[in-house]
């Protein structure tokens, strides 16, 4: 399959490197890592095994065309401005694939594309970027996909298609439902990383007031996504991720990484668009709200702006 | 009047000079500042006028003796082993004054001391310390006073003696009420500066969700003061205090200018406390509680304990 991994940060580098590795032709549009990676390729790091690929790496979009499949796996904070990064890439037949996290992601898209050809995934991985060029990938990878409108058989496809790459995937029911229970895990170990001064979630699980907060955001998210039409079993999914997180030992979140780089957090489509959603459904969630006003004033603070 | 005053931060060394000024005998109990002051006295430098006293500085309590009057003005978070620096002050007729922040406070004494001498008062007033033996004094400095008991006269009289040096003073019809009145103010800025990356009061009433932030917990501590016999009229009282607070520019709550030294927060006084007693009478204070669980974590993490 011809595809087109748009925004290549460490998820849009792990699952295009191990499709093009499964064979698939695969080109990334790069910034940041563009001359690293076309002098020495892409190195990848992983749980998985460790593997270079000479990956075709792009500065426009025009220069790949049209292909079967665009993968989005850029930074939220970008979407409002990824049309012409996808649009040079889509023909009659093409799909997009929104390998993102946050809520509200196929809709934007869906203001430029028509909605037919959106699909969404989630990744459940644990990964990090290095040096220019390089990933790494530290645990588990399992990716999970939906169709906006509800096509199972396209998100069937692109299950398959990832499952050739070696992935553990599946086709849950909902998207909107897989983005809120996600959701469940970022909106916590997100913005606690940013508001407990950097905490990691090892630091968070083993702190009685933060853990606490972790369940409570756990379960106002869970609570904002009941009333948005999902049917999340709140208690079980809070368990399920504590005994997920506890696996992962001190791992640091994405929005901590960034952070730390002193980037744009995520902070909109993590925080921002759950609270909004919730606001309109009048469910409160006072701890997420407090979580979402801090992150975001920390994260201007961060950047000076 | 034979004055101690025990625990020589700003606070006690502003009021205590304003007494030693105005003729009373004041003896200060210190400890960082002890070698600097009775080198060079006590520099008071004051939006009332700034002034020198040459203060009699004591090392240990049982040097100043037996006094009419102690003023404790300890750290919150020093309350727990104040006695053996009370004790030896305190005669049969000498009253204790605790001009500290939080709740429970008069109730901490009184494991010690009989409720009958016990008094509590509530300074408003923006005050830093400076390096050893110098006070900056930059707004306000109203005191108001009340008995542990209810003894209205016993409190009059203490304000009264404090007007004398100067200052503006009252006595609330209950000392309660007047401490969590007082926390409608503490909690939010300190603990907002402290959660916000070091905010200065002008930066939460600038920051659309900070100030929101600020007014929730207003309005949580309101409604566990209530909870807790207390009859405040919340709206009004968040009016008065975001309004009081744009008059002070850009001021560093006292937890800030704590953490920024590495010193020990007076979070347990300041949340712990409150945040318990909502909990006993069953009122839900959900941004209360994300501001204690996380300030006393960063607190620990500040310090690396």
């Amino acid at each position: 399959m011809l595809i087109a991994v748009i925004g290549s940060g460490s998820v849009g580098c792990l699952y295009g490197a191990r499709l093009a590795r499964a064979g698939h032709d695969v080109h990334f549009l790069m910034r940041r890592d563009l001359e690293a990676v076309r002098r020495n390729g892409l190195m990848i790091h992983s749980c998985d095994g460790d593997f270079r690929l000479q990956a075709k790496a792009y500065g426009g979009s025009a220069e790949i065309g049209v292909v079967d499949l665009v993968v989005c796996a850029l930074k939220t904070t970008a979407i409002d401005s990824a049309e012409p990064l996808i649009r040079p890439c889509v023909g009659a037949r093409t799909r997009i694939l929104a390998l993102m996290n946050g809520l509200g992601i196929e809709e934007k898209l869906a203001r430029w594309f028509e909605p037919e050809r959106i699909l969404g995934g989630l990744a459940f991985v644990c990964i990090n970027r290095g040096e220019p060029g390089v990933i790494y990938h530290t645990d588990h990878g399992r990716v999970t996909f939906g169709h906006m409108l509800g096509d199972h058989s396209q998100a069937q496809e692109l299950a398959d298609l990832f499952a050739s790459a070696g992935f553990k995937t599946g086709v849950p029911p909902s998207l909107k439902q897989a983005r809120w229970e996600k959701l469940m895990w970022n909106v916590p170990f997100n913005s606690l990383a940013i508001t407990a001064g950097g905490a990691t979630t090892d630091r968070i699980l083993a702190d009685a007031g933060l853990s606490e907060l972790a369940r409570r955001l756990m379960r106002e998210v869970a609570a904002a996504g009941n009333a948005d039409g999902c049917t999340i079993d709140a208690e079980t999914m809070v368990e399920k991720m504590m005994s997920n997180t506890a696996t992962m030992s001190a791992y640091k979140p994405s929005m901590l990484i960034d952070y730390e780089r002193r980037l744009p957090l995520e902070a909109d489509a993590i925080l921002g668009e759950p609270v909004r959603r919730a606001r309109q459904h009048g469910v409160p969630v006072p701890t997420m709200d407090a979580q979402y006003y801090l992150t975001d004033f920390l994260d201007r603070l961060n950047r000076q702006v």
